[in-house]
């Protein structure tokens, strides 16, 4: 299958638009704080959650608002995560509300998301001052769309985006969206806070299949600090606008959608690992020949989740103890008398343990290799894959530095 | 029941003696980094190990020597965890040998454990040259428990030593230990480093059943960094010299032995959470009126292991949001909405949260409370606990803070 990325983000598929303003939640006035994310006419929707017990109101409006399978915006703040917060769902669906007079839609078709500090109240009377302002500055550019990205910031450094073309049935056919880290993200979850637009024309039961199938093997392989959100949830459009045929089993459409939609969040989830609160090194852990991908998973998961392998990438030190030591702990059973330990980056690659003892390796080599942005743990457990079964899979997180500390020693105030 | 602490720590209790000296494996000849334990006489001994799957050398050898229940001695070492090494259970039987050789006894008769690094070759010869030394260091004096104890630190600042006197039977009864953190620290663990030793007359079942549920408890209830290591490994020596009967079943006189040991493990567990690599803050969570103590357990090692909480913690922040959240993803079912939170030290006390939602308070006492080195966080669920049930449980840990970026970014070089 032929994937092109094309720019655009979640502007990229026919009948979206995006922008964001300045409302007012964030003192920064040079920052975003509000998005808006707007479709031409009913879209199918899907959305997943967090798998937090304590969950955020603007989850609980949207779950209520998505269960028809359709929905027509998305509106969102940042500054705020209108979580353990007084008048929280009362607020939430306000944020729908002021959303729908400003685009003359129905409330119910409005979802609602927020992030930010948690335990305050939302201050939803800026939102709604400035809904008016947000539905204006809505355009099918690709400006909007870096808008909207922009506008659910927190302490990303980076805006998130991405959007790619693939050929349905002859026609093209194009997903985007757009997402935001970069702390209290680990696997498990249901996600960040992740928009994402389509024009395919899919049923809403193949949509939300589709994404979780995604969201699977993106999000929830990926790590920052071990800490699953109470607001996280990725949410998706689809307009129906690239006129294929309406993918409504699991066909081969279905498949290329599917292969398509987890490329682009692969590509997101690795942008928000790579812009993990503090970050110096993206971390992807390659582990293969395990004897299936659930195995596989386990342990890059719980290899990429160690803080002291992060800190030791961060400390750009070939120290493959922590990796052993990681997946040991991961819940997984293998034979460590069998496993490879590798480590990979553009400067070269550098075995440093095989069968489970360590090898004489060149120090210096090893500190060139990590002293790259990406570096790669690659394991091998040299284990038999069951028949069919697929047993390797990549995860993503990033180094523990002075600079998480710091941004989370004083968040709040 | 009355309880005592008395000095001397693994020499308190009869017929023990305990020394320490440098060998030559650190390179700092200024750090002791071998340790020995001797009973007069065989003792009744158990011992528990960690969960993770790479368990070193050592571990291995202990395991096999322990089997009859019967042990005289251990020998420690620091600055090399014999993990992952070549060689790894020959030098650690010839770690056996040269303490059996310098003591007179049967090889099979004395445990072995490590800390240090992950993966190199165990220098064993300088522990054979120094055997000698070592055993005529022994004094049954507690400068033999304080030496030792600082024979088996890496990067623990603190001795880690407790002893106690309660009375069995009428007849007095010691336990004492020592242990070591201070990094790949976390519940679900064999344990740390400890080695305790009693005059207690207890049958070699019942002290293994005593250990595990005094580690259950004290070990598995703390965490610095979420690395469940490759080493840990909890060890208790009976010597039966106190004159009590024989504790042989479970009695009255084992429970007041399994409260008092579990009392003394608490203490080391603390001081080992306090002792975190980099910690500023020893961190108590306190669970209360949970529907049982397992649940309350699950919360609380959560709230505790939480790298935001850890980071606002160090920022004398009161960012109750990030307690929520942790016990949100703790993986137990409970009510966010009827969920008290607060904070206490010596410096007073404040509620932050009632029923889930935020409370207004003095941020300037909130930072005065979090100020002082111990902290806790009361969590109170509300809960109707199962009769006979007890709904509450502490779990200790520290802050994370810039010197444990720093003390793991450069650890093994």
């Amino acid at each position: 299958m032929s994937i092109t990325y094309v720019p655009g983000g979640v502007c990229a598929a026919k009948g979206f638009s995006a922008g964001g303003i300045h409302c007012g939640i964030r003192k920064n006035r040079s920052k975003l704080d509000l998005a808006l994310i707007a479709a031409e006419d009913s879209c199918n929707a899907a959305a997943v959650y967090t798998q937090n017990i304590v969950k955020a109101a603007p989850l609980l409006v949207t779950r209520a608002h998505i269960q028809g399978g359709k929905a027509r915006a998305i509106i969102a703040n940042a500054g705020n995560a209108n979580a353990c917060a007084p008048e929280g769902e009362a607020n939430a669906l306000r944020m729908c509300r002021a959303a729908a007079v400003a685009l003359g839609v129905a409330e119910a078709d409005v979802l609602v998301a927020s992030t930010g500090v948690i335990g305050q109240r939302l201050p939803v009377e800026a939102i709604e001052c400035g809904a008016a302002n947000l539905a204006a500055a809505l355009t099918q550019s690709e400006v909007g769309s870096a808008a909207a990205a922009a506008a659910i910031m927190t302490t990303d450094l980076k805006k998130k985006e991405c959007a790619l073309e693939l050929h349905i049935g002859g026609v093209p056919v194009r997903i985007g969206g757009i997402a935001k880290g970069s702390g209290m993200i680990h696997p498990n979850m249901g996600t960040m806070l992740c928009f994402l637009t389509t024009d395919c024309a899919i049923s809403a039961p193949m949509l939300e299949n589709a994404l979780q199938a995604a969201v699977r093997k993106s999000f929830n392989r990926i790590s920052v600090d071990g800490d699953t959100s109470t607001n996280d949830m990725a949410i998706v459009l689809a307009s129906g606008r690239a006129g294929n045929a309406e993918i409504t089993s699991q066909n081969t459409d279905y498949a290329a959608f599917c292969e398509a939609l987890r490329t682009l969040c692969v590509q997101l989830a690795r942008a928000m690992a790579a812009d993990g609160e503090g970050a110096k090194h993206l971390i992807t852990c390659h582990v293969r020949n395990a004897a299936d991908e659930e195995k596989a998973e386990t342990i890059a998961k719980s290899v990429i989740s160690s803080s002291l392998l992060k800190a030791a990438i961060f400390g750009e030190d070939a120290n493959w103890g922590r990796v052993l030591c990681a997946m040991g702990y991961a819940g997984a059973v293998f034979n460590p008398e069998k496993t490879d330990v590798s480590f990979h980056s553009a400067a070269g690659e550098i075995a440093v343990c095989r069968q489970g003892r360590g090898l004489d390796f060149d120090e210096g080599l090893a500190k060139e290799i990590l002293h790259e942005h990406e570096v790669e743990i690659r394991i091998d457990l040299h284990e038999q894959a069951a028949p069919g079964a697929q047993g390797c899979c990549e995860c993503w997180g990033c180094d523990l530095t002075y600079d998480y500390v710091k941004i989370n020693g004083d968040y709040r105030t």
